[in-house]
């Protein structure tokens, strides 16, 4: 992944509840920063979360798998971007795939590729993506992977 | 307070994403392990949380107030005691008071005043406790003061 | 607290993994967002936090007390302001007043006073707060009453 | 991965903090459980984390690969059973394999592939993992692959 080949990110700082012993930013803390990037993505599309945890279009989504790669620490009060895009849709799952940098030099701290199911909110099993999702993506990005 | 004044507590060990910058556990970590404690409070009269957050008794507390009192620091991997009782019930709310102590030395880390509020499940407006939870409490107690 | 007698705020959005199994933001989360407004208080005069947790200027401080008031809850992806003044310093502590507000419609949803005492960033014992320190709030804040 | 195959597991309940605003388990929060996994792991051989981080044998490790899948969600309250074993070690890294099981029903929740790389505590530069921890794990597990 290159920063190039992204065309969503969003600015985080760093918070002192995220650092641990080791004075680094915890491995757990980078899944939150990656959602808050997931969720961001979407708003650029002009859907937000209900209360319910489900977006405004109706579509409910869960993780499936995320895969990261750490390369370097961060440190308290680092100012970060997360970059964030679509790769591939499947039928009822698509694909995340994430950066995050230093806002100051730009190195790669670590790298997140996540599976996403859509599910029926109703019934929470896997459903089929709606095309207005694919469209609203594949408008968006400049390579995305449509599998079948 | 003090520790002879409780009958319930619990421990718990200082977790490694719980200690911040300075080495020592967040101050916001705190109020977790006080919940922790109020929560297993309840399961030692054999009631327990539903997947919902309202109790296998029916009953829905939130928080409306929390004192907290921090005296000195605790570190990664420490074993602490959270002492719990409540000290009195009122119409819909109620007070738990509650110890944080190093277990190997006894020593007081933190404590806290929390007051609960009774809510009506369905409508998420103050309710009357039921006087179950108040014989409850009444035969585990010591002292327990009943407000009118 | 009113606010209009508050000078500094931040913006917060609420985020998934804030909500606790009510649906509401959880009673600790608060003072996590209290901490981050405190902190972005302090940016406000140029000063930030070191990785060891130690600002910029050398003040380390740590929090003894913390007395929070949740009127009404939050929810998932609401934005939030969180308002910051500084009420009171004395010797070797000060007195962190806050408000969290709706950015929609204002309502207030919780309110904090937290005690800070500032520490010998070797000894980590309390220290005298250097005039440096009480000259920026003083020039700052509308009202700041100085103990003695 | 099978249970059969884990000779090491601790115990942990889902707390009212760790559930979403889908009323899951958040997916960042199993990071938290696996690494409680892991040090709980040591501890069995006689060794604690220090308060600076750095574990009592004084190996210092950091997070370069975590691979989740996620099968099913847990609720608030349920009792989980983390089932830890290590399953190969490397000239200055190892992996950690473990699987999340639901205590009452044995339905794997989720699994994690982590590996973690051995520091030098001064430098936090890669270092050749000492011949006292390979024996440890050697001595423990079933099956052990020696990467060279």
């Amino acid at each position: 992944m290159e920063i190039k080949d992204f065309k969503h990110s969003i600015q985080l700082r760093v918070r002192s509840f995220e650092v641990d012993s080791q004075g680094i930013v915890h491995n757990a803390v980078y899944l939150q920063y990656f959602e808050t990037g997931r969720i961001e993505y979407r708003r650029n599309f002009g859907i937000h979360l209900r209360p319910d945890g489900v977006f405004s279009d109706g579509m409910k989504v869960v993780v499936a798998r995320n895969e990261i790669d750490y390369f370097i620490p961060s440190y308290l009060d680092e100012l970060l971007d997360v970059h964030t895009k679509i790769s591939w849709i499947k039928n009822s799952s698509f694909c995340f795939e994430q950066l995050i940098i230093k806002n100051l030099n730009k190195q790669t701290i670590c790298q997140c590729s996540g599976i996403l199911v859509n599910l029926n909110s109703k019934t929470n099993t896997p459903e089929k993506i709606d095309s207005k999702f694919i469209n609203e993506v594949k408008n968006f990005e400049k390579e995305l992977i449509l599998k079948t």
